[in-house]
């Protein structure tokens, strides 16, 4: 015991706060590599000249030597953030990356200021139910010097209440979110329900938390029905329109925003199939099958759970077409990813793709992209939860082209070594 | 094309015949460092005394000095291949590890023992019905000295029969199997079927091709229908009962068996949701759905290929039951993996797993497995395809505790060393 306290004060010593041990570390050689392949793929989007790249580069490179940061442009932040999407491995719905609305916020770090464009971004994405895909971009960080950073995995999570017999109204998941939130003084409903949004937590630039109420007015709720049978609008469900996530970094040209959240629109498997149905979150497919007349007992219908799953499938659909919300059923969205990946064939470009995040859930062999080759190998720009996981294998993918072979290797040998140290340590 | 045939005849000359080029290459220290692990496990296994160790160590090493090869002990040959399977990271079924049945069958070495012990090996594993784990092990690598071995990749494989009008009736796979074994004299039925056995094709120690024709009374068909469809019957689908795979080789401390036919029992899903309803085998989900009563549309129903996957999975198991074959629904099958999981960890080892593999192609988030985080590092003994698979990443497994971790290092370094070197050649 004596000895993990003293380990984790050692690592609290050493690496700082809660964000500062979420980063990647990068040596002012990688981060000056990553800006430099970066602004050549910048530069080869845009058509730029010999000169403004050489001019750009040389500014960018003075400054990182000097302040070992840089300042993207706005075009630049744009483009790195429509690339981090392209990039992003676990991400099935990249057909549409070039369309993604970038909002620069980058002046704004106060919390509440946080706050305010946060409910902005969800009124903005919800539009009139054809839901946008929005990144707001709040401010990187600057070399030792972190900014304000949203603690919420996304903007609307649902609170998990414990009764006084033991069990959890809520989202199981958030279990800890929700205990964090009562302790810095929000208050739950007087009746607590299975669908009370937490307040938004935000760590200011001194790594103190605030938390701020959504109002209302920004959390569009979709109550789900079924076509065909009335008992499961009984059961209460329902869920939100916008996933905005806020806890992903993003990494562009050796720069990190910690603070940028994005949303795209969701895929019907992800609330019916895991939302509603895994046993840590709401768990609600027993009931569900009763709804509509399914026995939930193995022994009479070893399939009853995979029927239940389909029925609660058609009903997150219906309800989300019901409400004019856009939605995407898992075997469109498979087809739209093999789009994507046609066309980034086509344009010369390997797809970064993890086979685990990527195959839907549900009728997995019927989507095409279960019989499709993946690798996932980590290309920058791209959004990373923490250096532990994806972050420490990130870095600039040339294609195997544009360098020697063995530098290649090198470089893989030495990202490689990281990680090994790390698994060891 | 004069480069692609320069290149082509040397890997031929270099490597010889197709077994060989499919066989791990290990250097002498390779394989007797396997030889000495698995030694070390067998007896560890038996609880076999120092001296009886160190006696069949002794004879070992200077057998592996003077020729390059040993021969296994029956007993270690029976441990060697349940540790194979045990150690298998694609297979879900593997809690019954233990209950193997090895046969020794190293003697037989003619195509027609061959064939007769493995018609003989149907008939054992089906038994009454209630299938039994077993495996035939026939005569193994002895240094540069190839067996025979069995090329079909399982004992039963149907036909793919391409009409005058260009479709193809049969199982879509075995397009190129079918046309070899026309090649060589096999001829299909006058009326040709979507359910024709293709004959047992099997290489000799010279590489000459024979075909056996299995004899019907050791093929087990179970003819699918619904217990609520009787539509479902009228599509004629039967599958056989008994998955006997003849396609792995098998490698056990450094020695490797490549004519080792084995069958478990088989899961639900692997005939209903892949063989049956893959785009690429028999591809039988419209006509499935429109026997159930489902609109195969996606504007109608988005789900119908869930709906009509369920149906399927449902006639399958139903008809496994009802012709009183053992059969395992995917539910019950994660439940024993984790099972399985649990006792060996309980046993102080380290579960192989390739998470691809083992969740199953249907409801799988419901499925404890998709859940559980697995990795695959390829311990040996071991079964393997061939060696630009998974036999090139497979090696001794010691947990990270029995060697200094720089040797460990030091091993996985040359083995990725090996792998990437074939990535780039």
């Amino acid at each position: 015991m004596a000895l993990f306290r003293g380990r984790w004060q050692r690592a609290d010593a050493l690496h700082g706060s809660p964000l500062q041990r979420r980063l990647r570390r990068l040596s002012a050689l990688e981060r000056r590599e990553e800006a430099r392949a970066f602004l050549n793929a910048f530069h080869d989007a845009t058509g730029a000249g010999k000169a403004a790249r050489q001019a750009r580069w040389s500014a960018v490179r003075r400054e990182l030597a000097r302040t070992g940061h840089y300042e993207h442009t706005p075009d630049e932040l744009a483009y790195g953030a429509r690339l981090a999407w392209r990039n992003n491995g676990r991400c099935i719905g990249r057909l549409l990356w070039e369309s993604l609305d970038v909002v620069d916020c980058r002046h704004l770090t106060d919390p509440a200021q946080i706050a305010q464009r946060v409910f902005a971004h969800l009124d903005e994405a919800h539009g009139d139910g054809r839901i946008r895909s929005i990144i707001s971009v709040f401010a990187p960080v600057r070399g030792t010097d972190l900014p304000a950073w949203i603690e919420s995995p996304q903007a609307i999570q649902y609170a998990a209440h414990v009764q006084a017999d033991g069990r959890v109204t809520g989202d199981r998941q958030n279990q800890e979110m929700t205990r964090i939130a009562m302790s810095l003084g929000w208050r739950p409903p007087l009746v607590p329900g299975a669908f009370d949004p937490l307040p938004l937590m935000i760590r200011d630039r001194d790594d103190r938390r605030h938390i701020v109420d959504l109002p209302p007015s920004c959390i569009r709720e979709v109550p789900i029905t079924h076509p065909g049978f009335p008992a499961v609008a009984e059961l209460g469900l329902r869920w939100y329109s916008v996933p905005l996530v806020t806890g992903h970094i993003m990494t562009i040209g050796g720069i990190d925003y910690p603070c940028a959240p994005f949303n795209g629109f969701y895929m019907g498997t992800e609330i019916a199939s895991r939302d509603f149905a895994d046993r840590k979150r709401y768990d609600v497919l027993g009931d569900l099958a009763q709804a509509v007349g399914i026995v939930p007992d193995h022994r009479a219908d070893p399939l009853w759970k995979d029927r239940a799953l389909t029925e609660l499938n058609a009903a997150v659909l219906h309800s989300y077409r019901q409400a004019g919300v856009t939605m995407l059923d898992h075997h469109s969205a498979s087809d739209q990813f093999m789009t994507f990946h046609r066309r980034e064939q086509a344009a010369g470009r390997c797809v970064a793709a993890d086979w685990r995040w990527i195959v839907p859930p549900q009728a997995t062999a019927a989507c095409d992209v279960f019989h499709l080759k993946m690798r996932n190998f980590h290309p920058v720009p791209n959004f990373y939860r923490d250096r532990g996981d994806e972050g420490l294998r990130m870095m600039p993918w040339y294609g195997d082209r544009h360098r020697r072979r063995s530098l290649v290797w090198l470089d893989r040998f030495h990202r490689r070594w990281k990680i090994w140290k790390r698994m060891a340590g």
